[in-house]
């Protein structure tokens, strides 16, 4: 095996340095993408989406297709592993062997729902892989999703150090995985921004990822704090960043998790009210797919603050950016 | 957004010299297919396809190839749009930012068996990407197979002015959408042949599509005529086009349909007796997929009239020129 | 239609040079990827998979794609041939005029379990396309696998005849096609190897290939022998191939086999105890995906006669070779 292959699963595996290097490599391919488009001639990225996805999916076909490579495509159907027929380790053996890099994408229904479970299982993959492995969301990260984040802050405000950034909890209609929410406190407490997570008490994340944060904030010079009350958290911030996941304490529990989160309704949803406590220059992120109207009204998603679509942009070129950074030519 | 940016969502909005200029560079990519290799480099065709196709799929995934672009290929579990949970808004505005041109395909089921409601979310798609889109068929177009047709015609015939065309309904099993026939009545008017559709009085076309054939036909120096007797329809005609699809009269109520359609069965099949009716150089077309002996007999499909397999085709070079005519370098 | 086209459906129908060619070529790419990046631009592999694949479908992509042209993948949602409303002529005749190639994936359940009607399917599809198709897995035959095997003994023997090459039956929790222990013996017997298939007298295989199996040996120097116990067919064997089939007794009854199957288990799996019956130097192959601890324990797969993975390495290389025969420039 390749021990010094450079797998991306966890921003928190990653030196600042090196995420870092990311970001660079992010601004020049989206400045000069001509320059590029050899680079990864006869690198192939193998797909492996055990959950569907429209951003993630097209945002790296796109990426390894425009760098002179090209991607090849699995869904669950075309793979015998997990809960099917084949052990990870043969999966992961043989794709290893195929291609220059695998996208592996594996949110928490694909095994069962308990925590860390498919996360478990992409840790086995890359182990097993001989080519680096991304992260294209587990039950735990995203961390390709958090990192492009950074890059769309820093494009919008160039100094990203001790930015408000709040990360808010908000209703929708069915539980979602924690990856996205883990991934951003981490990776925004690791670049030294002022990360404030405002969520109903049942919605506090993972105790190690709120550590890890801590400890992140304290080494970058930023901080890192918990609020449970929407206009406190929203108020003066610049960065609000809108995200539903489901509460730990009925984790895979659909039904008693129900009854948690409905309390909630219309009223964890975020609008024009709480947008004008924020600081005037104040952007409005959110990952998408969004539910409008649920999670976030139309006027702030269309609004002037809202910054959705520049940030699912910039998903392909920091996609580029870990390519050309993990793949060996 | 980019409003010079050139859909081709239905034939109508497109001036007859620029489809003329479509079939030109058709003409041109299949006779000199290498010198267009590298024409297209590090462009993406996103492909949404809702229904699934053999064809279209297959001809625009090669076409985008052998122009040296790439297409990402979409089926509906990979996207969230529409009957999932993400607003066509945001797929057309995040697609529209990866890719070069998007491909949508939408039968009439995706959203409901009401006439112009798959059209409706097509059009708000376009309206909304920044990128061109491409209707590879909705619930009242299909305007890549109606130009295509075009071509495969006038490479028959060479000058294709006022020749006796005939759209002919078929019985089938199944309600079939109305795309082919609107498009082809639409497309055969605008170029100027004499165009009869031949049909039962319950299987005439949408009024709007049939007043605008007339007008068509008026501008071109062509005709339109409606006959509802088959043998009447085929005598002396050299372009054959067969063809099934519902009725307006009970649009998507399958069971009132059938009705309908019922007493047609084993009578409105094109057969080698009506074709010995036609001009002894007449051309028989469709669009496949076919089912044999229910729309059309055998010994006329693979008969010397027949020319479906060059018609399918021709699909791959007017695909090539499309895309070289809307994607902007 | 082109006569002179080369189809690659049973490596019977090859001549033992064009094989070797196939194996030379091969080699070359294996060590000189880089020569061949271009060799196939605007080609593109026409992918029909009726059945899911993890490997088949990941070396063949990588393999056209590394060859510089690329891959248009249809699964059986995308294809109306067969089992929908499309005939296998009006398939394979449009296929045949987009791709510069067409690999067919087709297993028993695709028509019905009755033996050698996907084969059959098989044949009329490569009948009616202009360019060739490959067989990538019918009811009968695996003839990629089975040459790419051939690769890998080579490789770790140099010269391969007469080398002791036993095909082990094993047990497995549900009926498998025959085409991996047809194809197998049929190649191995072609290459002059001292063949034998060890199996219960249930799982004998079809008498067709049986006796070719046999004529092969006498023309190529090596034999073959049918042993129906485990150890005395394990022992001093140099080549150990472990694969699970279905009896051909009660083909397509799953219930009757299954009572044919079950005094098996546990008995018929490939373990250390019987590996050290076999020649100090032995290999241990398999096809994968495998059942662990059903079919071989993971003592042996894991361990030193197993060399599984570069056996679906060298898939690649093959695929690559056959692409460069049969594609003409």
């Amino acid at each position: 095996m390749n021990k010094n292959k450079l797998d991306f699963i966890n921003t928190q595996d990653w030196s600042i340095e090196d995420l870092e290097d990311i970001l660079k490599i992010a601004e020049e391919v989206k400045k000069s993408p001509k320059k590029y488009l050899h680079s990864l001639e006869g690198h192939s990225l193998g797909l492996c989406f055990f959950n569907p996805s429209t951003r993630t999916k097209n945002s790296m076909e796109v990426a390894i297709g425009q760098l002179g490579g090209f991607a090849v495509y699995n869904d669950s159907e075309s793979l015998w592993m997990g809960y099917k027929s084949e052990s990870i380790k043969d999966t992961a053996s043989v794709l290893g062997r195929y291609h220059s890099a695998l996208g592996i994408r594996m949110f928490p229904n694909v095994v069962q729902w308990e925590y860390k479970a498919s996360h478990r299982q992409l840790l086995e993959f890359a182990k097993y892989s001989r080519c680096p492995v991304i992260n294209l969301e587990d039950d735990m990260y995203h961390p390709c999703q958090a990192i492009s984040d950074v890059f769309t802050i820093k494009e919008k405000f160039g100094n990203i150090k001790n930015r408000k950034f709040i990360l808010s909890w908000a209703y929708h209609p069915k539980p979602l995985p924690l990856s996205v929410p883990n991934s951003t406190i981490l990776i925004m407490t690791k670049f030294g921004l002022d990360v404030t997570l405002v969520c109903p008490s049942e919605y506090i994340l993972d105790d190690e990822i709120l550590q890890q944060s801590y400890k992140n904030a304290k080494e970058s010079g930023g901080s890192f704090n918990i609020i449970h009350d929407l206009e406190n958290g929203y108020k003066d911030s610049e960065i609000i960043y809108v995200k539903s996941w489901c509460s730990l304490k009925a984790y895979g529990n659909s039904k008693e998790e129900k009854k948690i989160r409905m309390p909630y309704k219309d009223k964890w949803i975020c609008n024009s009210k709480l947008m004008e406590l924020t600081d005037k220059n104040s952007i409005f992120m959110h990952c998408l797919p969004v539910r409008r109207n649920i999670v976030v009204t139309d006027d702030v998603i269309d609004g002037p603050h809202s910054i959705v679509y520049d940030q699912a942009e910039n998903r392909l070129y920091i996609n580029k950016a870990i390519l050309l950074k993990i793949i060996q030519n």
